[in-house]
């Protein structure tokens, strides 16, 4: 099965979920409507999918699972624009970031415009565990990213430290939409967990990869700036990996010990490390504990019931560990 | 009754309230314990008496209403905290800003955080119009303050516009205090619609008097500066009521027009404003408009049973036109 099944599987859902969404930029505040339409439209909607996905299995209901695809969009949306204005990013997806465009006090109220938005859609679903899951995933979503900001420039962290983070920023989300999709369809307990771990392995993997691109990726493919994350202080595995390998002169330790290099000393450490992280097998090995995730997540679908579904689930997941954006 | 009467009437449950808002800064991670702590402790708890209060006219049933009365108290200081970094204020009930502490990064998630738990409180109380209510109350908050950085060093706006939102930034959340706890009650939709319509003219009257200590307050008794909503180019009411009588040669046409001018110029034009606010009538007229208000609010009770709490609330429409601080 190809990706392009999986979304000809959903597609005639997502499309109302995309109308949904539409929808939430039709508001009578023009400067509102205007920022929400800039962030809004277009996206590759992961999320959604897997929370249509998820709900496959059991009984199917599109009226209780639209709300909460649309949920997990823009509480996804809202994460970014916060992420972009905290870390002053200029680019994302290829356009500039709203932070750019219209400052970080109006980044910061629009996020907060769309997690409310976000919790409204939750809200709908009229089922209260999901609305508490959506809330405990912000909560372990930002103290994920706070934990983050304590830790930039930091050398000494474990993988572990570095797996739990990522679970926290990243997985969390994945996990609220898989979960919440095997919920809402009134899935057995034991197939609710099945799917959470999925959605939680996917979600590791899904951020190993994005961390290893902002490596390997080119500007083009990623529609932001490589090397952002070295920029920013945060130790992505590929960072780990290369302070393992080449403990002494290592330009990840220079630039994170002398924070006050100047400028375009930093890019040129930044440039070192991508060169070396490329002339080594690193990429390679991230790629395969992020396939190893991958494997792990799917291997949770044996526990469901035997439907075209887990072969599109299967399907994401290598999607997942093949993306190039 | 005064004011402490009115405190005494839910003191135990307030208590209660009071040490679940404790127990929200006793968290795994010490750094986000650090920032809960600084920002949860102290603060008059005013939204969560009124949640209390509105459901002493029916059903009083404190396990429901702990969680939402909680809940509001979360969601005001998360909108604190956002505002400040927005802002970048220092200074807030005496006490420097989680932005000035730690970094306007921080205090964008630790809102965040916030907001996510008020959610999962308000989820908590396991009534979905409640958790509904509480969505569109911090789209309307959101978009009321990013109304406002649109509106900022604007000179023409009318006094309507000003009323929407207040009504928007303040009144919105008073509203959902008092309808909640109105909901949470089982009070007749005559009586949630009376508590509402309390609850939105109260928190304009407590703005208006809120933008009139901005002007006629001390820094001491405000515990921030004076004069900082004209320095962030918020035109309130006392500014235009300044505006009408002094049309020509007037400081805060001087400072939103002449944005270029150098700080100390700026001090000097807002320091005047102040000074011309003084010596007019026009504090006496806003704690006027202020009172109408209030009295609107009061009026709305008459719709409620006759019990000691109705004469409560009217102490607490007393307190919020009468108060320095």
């Amino acid at each position: 099965m190809e990706l392009k099944t999986v979304y000809r599987l959903v597609q005639k859902d997502l499309a109302r979920v995309e109308r949904q969404i539409k929808a939430v930029t039709e508001v009578d505040f023009p400067g509102l409507a205007e920022l929400l339409k800039h962030i809004l439209l277009g996206g590759k909607a992961i999320r959604p999918v897997l929370t249509l996905l998820s709900a496959r299995f059991y009984d199917y209901d599109l009226d209780r699972l639209m709300p909460m695809a649309t949920s997990v969009e823009l509480l996804h949306t809202a994460t970014l624009v916060h992420d972009d204005a905290i870390d002053k990013s200029s680019v994302r997806r290829g356009r500039p970031t709203v932070n750019s465009l219209w400052g970080e006090d109006r980044a910061v109220l629009l996020g907060d415009y769309l997690f409310a938005r976000a919790g409204e859609f939750a809200a709908m679903t009229g089922d209260l565990r999901v609305v508490r899951l959506f809330a405990q995933t912000l909560q372990i979503i930002s103290s994920g990213e706070l934990k983050q900001t304590f830790d930039a420039f930091k050398l000494e962290q474990s993988r572990q430290h570095y797996f739990e983070r990522i679970a926290a920023k990243t997985a969390s989300l994945f996990s609220l939409s898989t979960q919440s999709g095997a919920i809402l369809s009134q899935a057995p307990e034991a197939s609710v967990q099945a799917l959470r771990v999925y959605g939680t392995n996917l979600g590791i993997a899904f951020q190993i990869v994005d961390d290893v691109l902002d490596f390997a990726g080119t500007e083009k493919e990623l529609g932001k700036p490589v090397g952002s994350d070295l920029s920013q202080g945060t130790l992505t595995l590929p960072a780990m990996l290369l302070l393992e390998r080449y403990p002494e002169d290592n330009p990840v330790k220079e630039l994170f010990t002398n924070r006050d290099m100047p400028e375009i000393f930093q890019q040129l450490k930044i440039k070192r490390a991508i060169e070396m992280v490329a002339d080594s097998s690193i990429v390679d090995e991230c790629y395969k504990i992020a396939s190893n995730y991958c494997a792990e997540a799917c291997q949770e679908l044996d526990l469901l019931p035997d439907k075209p579904v887990r072969k599109a689930l299967i399907e994401v997941a290598d999607f997942v560990v093949s993306r190039r954006s």
